[in-house]
């Protein structure tokens, strides 16, 4: 009897690890019985661009709500629901595989669920891998590595564990690559921004939070010269004030991040009350809309955290 | 560097596998470098008390809040946060393992959890204990087979899996035990109701749902002989009536369970729309007070899911 079909995907403005995650997930599930199929809630962005030309793989079917195409999900890399497909609420979630803190998720029923605080989805997926005996393919092998070096910034991210160390070694292995080489080739094809415009850099890699009844979006770039990318400044500030009102977001976040450095800087608009609760989280100021985060690259470990608990 | 210590508990009103669980979980991860104890919160029932008088194996401490004690707790059998400690919100949850759905669950950051759809928490566990390579010890194998005997009334719970199967097959071996007449003995000891009043009966094994605003109690005995039960009929009603009062229940549910013959008797009290809901929801009448619902042994799986549907 074949299974019905299920979705696997990852979060909106997908980021390498949530399109690897999908895939590396969905391929275990088939050799373990499941009927399954990889999509992608987003395009990809530079750096995935530049890992699936790399690896020559094809990118997954992109979609932004099931419409009644299957009835059971399998989530990677996100839980929380405004992450998720539009019509999340319709579809029932089977299984998750994630990195994330669990919030705004719940079940009518029980699930499948394994979440492990390491830097990246698909170490988990790695250590699944083996204890169901399942060979990782070369090509997926390099398509993981490159997801691993992109959430931990090549293992430099506060983030990183040793798992994810492990992971990523095993993986380079299988893959043929220099993953120190290979990876500082990827982060910085992914810091190529001067082909976007401001409006697809606050986009490209944000997530949106429920914080005690404050909406806040926080998104992250990563570059090589943060000077370089605040010359367009004016710009950015335009598109977070316009997207804040649209969206109404009491807070907007753009993080900054120098990946050569692992500093931060961060654009901050929004209430006066949330720039405040801002500044006492992260312990800085906010002057001329900008705030110095010195030692910052990880929006989940080092910004949602400590937000999440002054809202 | 000894680690800072945490709490490992299962649910409020625990049964058998929500206390086992708990010294199962601690034993394994203090064998990994983790330092906890497993506490209660609530005293054994007459069922569980059986079980550690039968491998002499010592009862936790029970409590109902952390007090400060710690800082981080590891949540076996619950997510719930109403079914958990007093003062689970001023706690860190570092680790879940589990087998209901998920649910009034939230942390500011990432963490461990493991859910897996199986009749039992402590059928979860047997296979960590595998993957990490540690050995169940004899008394402890006992412990865990009678919960899985317990949770899936001796594998004919709609609960049951293939590997809640396999798991009661191996540590009934570990034990040294028939577990077919040794599972008897001890559901029938769970069933010792006479010596109970009928306060302590609606409390001894009862959950709180919140159902899109309900409040919804879901109480269960087993039984052998559902009419000797029903004797005390009046008795039950008075009381659940007074709880609504005192609680604010919106639907209070005893599910009467016959575990030979797997079929209950509902006592459903509560508002108007609640009990349409649940005639509804459970495709039966309440008449007298009084539902048959015949096949239905399993709260999570056969009351909670149509219940949290229809509400």
């Amino acid at each position: 009897m074949t299974k019905e079909k299920e979705l696997v995907f990852g979060h909106k403005n997908p980021d390498t690890d949530a399109v690897v995650a999908a895939i590396s997930y969905s391929y275990l599930q088939n050799k373990l019985g499941f009927n399954t199929e990889a999509v992608a809630l987003g395009e990809p962005n530079e750096e995935t661009k530049y890992v699936f030309d790399k690896f020559d793989a094809k990118y997954p079917r992109v979609i932004s709500a099931a419409n009644g195409e299957v009835k059971s999900v399998m989530l990677v890399d996100h839980n929380e629901k405004q992450q998720s497909l539009d019509d999340i609420d319709d579809l029932t979630v089977t299984h998750v595989v994630d990195h994330h803190r669990i919030a705004n998720f719940e079940t009518a029923n029980p699930l499948f669920y394994r979440a492990q605080p390491v830097g990246c989805t698909s170490t988990i997926l790695w250590e699944m891998y083996a204890e169901e005996d399942v060979e990782v393919p070369s090509e997926l092998a390099g398509l993981m590595a490159s997801a691993i070096i992109s959430d931990t910034l090549l293992l430099k991210s506060p983030t990183t564990t040793d798992e994810d160390k492990a992971a990523l070694k095993s993986l380079a292995e299988t893959a043929g690559i220099d993953y120190e080489s290979y990876g500082l080739d990827m982060l910085k094809a992914g810091t190529n921004l001067d082909s976007k415009s401001t409006k697809e850099l606050i986009d490209m890699d944000a997530k949106s939070f429920d914080m005690n009844g404050n909406s806040v979006r926080i998104a992250q770039v990563n570059t090589v010269d943060i000077a370089d990318t605040l010359k367009r400044e004016s710009e950015f500030t335009a598109d977070i004030k316009a997207e804040n009102e649209k969206e109404g977001y009491n807070l907007f976040i753009l993080l900054i991040t120098n990946i050569l450095t692992s500093d931060t800087k961060g654009l901050v608009l929004g209430d006066e009350n949330a720039i405040s609760t801002f500044e006492k989280s992260l312990n800085t100021k906010v002057e001329d809309n900008k705030a110095s985060l010195p030692g910052v690259v990880s929006r989940k470990k080092q910004v949602v955290p400590p937000l999440n608990e002054n809202f």
